[in-house]
């Protein structure tokens, strides 16, 4: 006896080294659990089932892994880009009056963003976590959260300021904010890690190499280990970061994590941005993951992660959808269209990254990078049923092409937006389906959004600082 | 009074040089003809109206222009990537097994998902056009059509072969296939220009600048200067075409096609993507128009063509979906988001061309390049009412910001997918509204399509010569 047979359907199992494709195929499912998938007739004896879903005409795959992103930002969607050094000239002073208590609501929506386009997992780096694990728990996706951990007391910046400091020179380090912010995420640890039989985890979020002295960051490590917990780190993020770590301690930024053993296979190493082909190929070799973040390092610096690289070097890269003002969206099959077209660009080579690889990143490469593809990541006896239904008859899906060479997969990577995404299921449940929530009114919360929205844009329209920046610049001139 | 007035939505009018936007505002037509366009209280003045649309939490603009797309290609979605040399290594093969039957059929579900992801006008070059125009007709969107006019004469192929010629070599010419063509053109303009008073365009599509002996190209641009025509050229496609040109009149593509007075402001020129920069300039000179094909040449090819320049030199771009084969998508807000991105990718620059440009391509300027701006491309006073609303509730539209920055451009250009498009009028009237299409039913449609695409499956699986191409291989390996 089943609890959901979802028969019929075409299946993209991604299991084994390809995309594990199987015609009229189906998957059986007992409480959170697939027992069965495969070809139809093998799957229905399992039967009958509970629930059954006519999976005809519709694709069945496992839900999208978004490895890499901010939730809460999402309020200020749009509102850094169009600039150089967007993060000084655009998103520390568009948003930094953001209303903390707005934070679990923009973690909400960006949630329901990511559900509605087929994300069923979500790697949120937000601080402070806090409240905002509270959304997760809500929405009923799956998570791996972590706060920020880090020395650098942003606080303070108008002191570092008046002595001299500038955006670009090292961070001043706060031991005490430090220690303050590993508190908070130990707390949020024992709260919230296992939750729902595990379907909320919680890690360990250090910042970067140059917001925490190397005692601290060898303490997140070891604290992190104790609970086999993984590190989510930005990783050779941008020119900044290599240039404290040379000042402090004489290295670039990946041989100096490399130094003191950071480099490990529990490290979540997130853009990788500046790593050259000599640093990329020692993070590969110490068996981390990495996660590229193709639309939002494209559209604020201009950069095509080493996704490509990273994996012909044999390693394993997720996808993330990163921050919404300079992204624009929290939309894992964008993503795939970047990542299998940017490298592309650069290398000007249409054989740079091909779709299925791209595919994998989003799916069982993005669950093994976070440590949870024992659970999750494909279609297999075993894991729990995070999945999704697709309708394939309808463009960019339709026609469906089976022989001789199928079209399954570069529809999904190269053109499909998420659009097609009918139903997204977690560990046996459905949370969304025919453009409805289970758990939450999409009419309510956009109109809580719309309220936040309107604080923010009171609050930053009044705040001098934001007069002369590019991006109120563009409006000013009516180019935006 | 007014037929219809669309009341209360923000406007993107695209008029004047920036993006036209108006808060709170409305649009009145009369017939098929904008008659009013502004803040609302000053249109509303025009009414009252027959049909009133509620324009509150909507945003309203130009319908968007699919300035290059080869139609009657989508049946073979996805049949033609992954590859080198993709012509002879995967769509030549792959597609040539198309029932010349279907293409009527497929050039409707090509135009079916254009307008459900907001294109409203769609520059068609297929071979042969003969029927496909009927679709165009049909769907009520408006059109800029052509056939192919050329003396390459494919059936001749094997023996070209024969003869010793290989892929890459000039292409032998037939000036008896050339006159076929350019007749069966001027039957096409006959007939059909000027259909449903002006809706359908025909215009001159002469294919390639190796296709056409001199003559035959010159006597082309008279024909259609004749009928005050534009002429829709590929230009600089390919090596290919340099290759040929150089051997039979010792110039590469754009220097050859200046020199006999081809490159002028009634050229639709297409790719350039082998265009050096002092070839650019020469077409922008000329005051011919680009139309850039960002996501199919990016796929076919590894190249982002030459738009950021085209338009820094003061060219006009437009955009075009080319083929789905290839692409794999007819959607305008795909090509929008990729023009964004892959010139940014190549210069690795944020800067190096900015949303509201790749808006103004996929609008008023697609509308100058195909030579229809007089009718449509912005929503002025006494312009047809080509016009699209989208869900400005939902993301990645929401939140709306509007002070002390707007957010509504860059979202549509770097994150819209065409899925909050909810609404598209052509010439005033509704063609398409919350998912259904006016003119035609879906589900039949894709009835149709399936078993088109099962024709095309047959027949191609049964084609000893595509069985060793690399996408069969692909598919044989479990990597689609």
């Amino acid at each position: 006896m089943l609890d959901t047979l979802i028969t019929g359907g075409h299946l993209l199992t991604m299991a084994g080294p390809g995309v594990g494709f199987v015609e009229d195929g189906a998957v059986g499912i007992r409480g959170r659990t697939i027992v069965a998938v495969g070809p139809r007739r093998e799957v229905e004896a399992h039967g009958p089932a509970t629930t059954t879903l006519d999976g005809r005409d519709r694709l069945v795959m496992p839900g999208l892994i978004d490895a890499h992103l901010h939730s809460a930002a999402v309020l200020g969607r749009g509102w850094a880009q169009e600039v150089e050094r967007w993060m000084d000239s655009a998103y520390g002073p568009m948003l930094r009056n953001v209303d903390p208590a707005d934070a679990p609501l923009a973690t909400l929506w960006a949630l329901m963003e990511g559900v509605a386009n087929g994300t069923t997992t979500f790697a949120d780096y937000t601080r402070p976590m806090g409240e905002l694990v509270r959304s997760h728990a809500l929405m009923g996706s799956r998570s791996v959260v972590c706060d920020s951990i880090s020395e650098r007391n942003f606080a303070n910046r108008e002191r570092w300021i008046a002595q001299g400091w500038k955006p670009g020179d090292p961070t001043p380090l706060d031991a005490e904010a430090g220690k303050e912010s590993l508190a908070r995420s130990l707390r949020l640890h024992e709260e919230w890690d296992g939750h729902d039989e595990g379907r909320i985890r919680v890690i360990f979020g250090p910042h970067a190499a140059d917001f925490l002295s190397r005692e601290m960051l060898l303490r997140v490590q070891a604290e992190a280990r104790q609970r086999g917990c993984r590190l989510h780190l930005h990783v050779a993020q941008d020119p900044r970061e290599n240039n404290a770590t040379q000042q402090r301690f004489g290295l670039r930024a990946i041989p100096y994590l490399e130094s003191i053993g950071l480099l490990a296979p529990d490290l979540i190493a997130v853009h990788l941005s500046t790593a050259t082909e000599a640093e990329v190929e020692t993070v590969v070799k110490a068996g981390a993951g990495m996660v590229c973040c193709a639309n939002s390092i494209g559209i604020i610096d201009g950069v095509m992660p080493p996704a490509a690289l990273f994996k012909r070097l044999g390693g394993r890269v997720a996808l993330g959808s990163d921050q919404a003002p300079g992204n624009n969206s929290h939309n894992i099959f964008s993503e795939m269209r970047a990542t299998a077209m940017h490298p592309k660009i650069r290398a000007e080579h249409p054989l740079a990254i091909p779709s299925w690889q791209v595919l994998r990143s989003a799916t069982i490469e993005g669950a093994e990078v976070l440590g949870v593809a024992d659970r999750v990541g494909s279609l297999e006896v075993g894991k729990e049923a995070d999945l999704i239904l697709l309708d394939l008859t309808r463009p960019p899906l339709a026609p469906v092409l089976l022989r001789p060479a199928r079209n399954l997969v570069a529809n999904l990577v190269y053109a499909e937006t998420g659009r097609n995404v009918e139903l997204s299921m977690v560990a046996g449940k459905i949370i969304y389906r025919d453009g409805r929530f289970s758990n939450v009114d999409a009419e309510e919360i956009h109109g809580k959004v719309r309220a936040a929205a309107e604080r923010l844009q009171r609050a930053t329209a009044a705040d001098d600082r934001t007069r002369d920046l590019p991006i109120v610049d563009l409006t000013r001139r009516g180019l935006a």
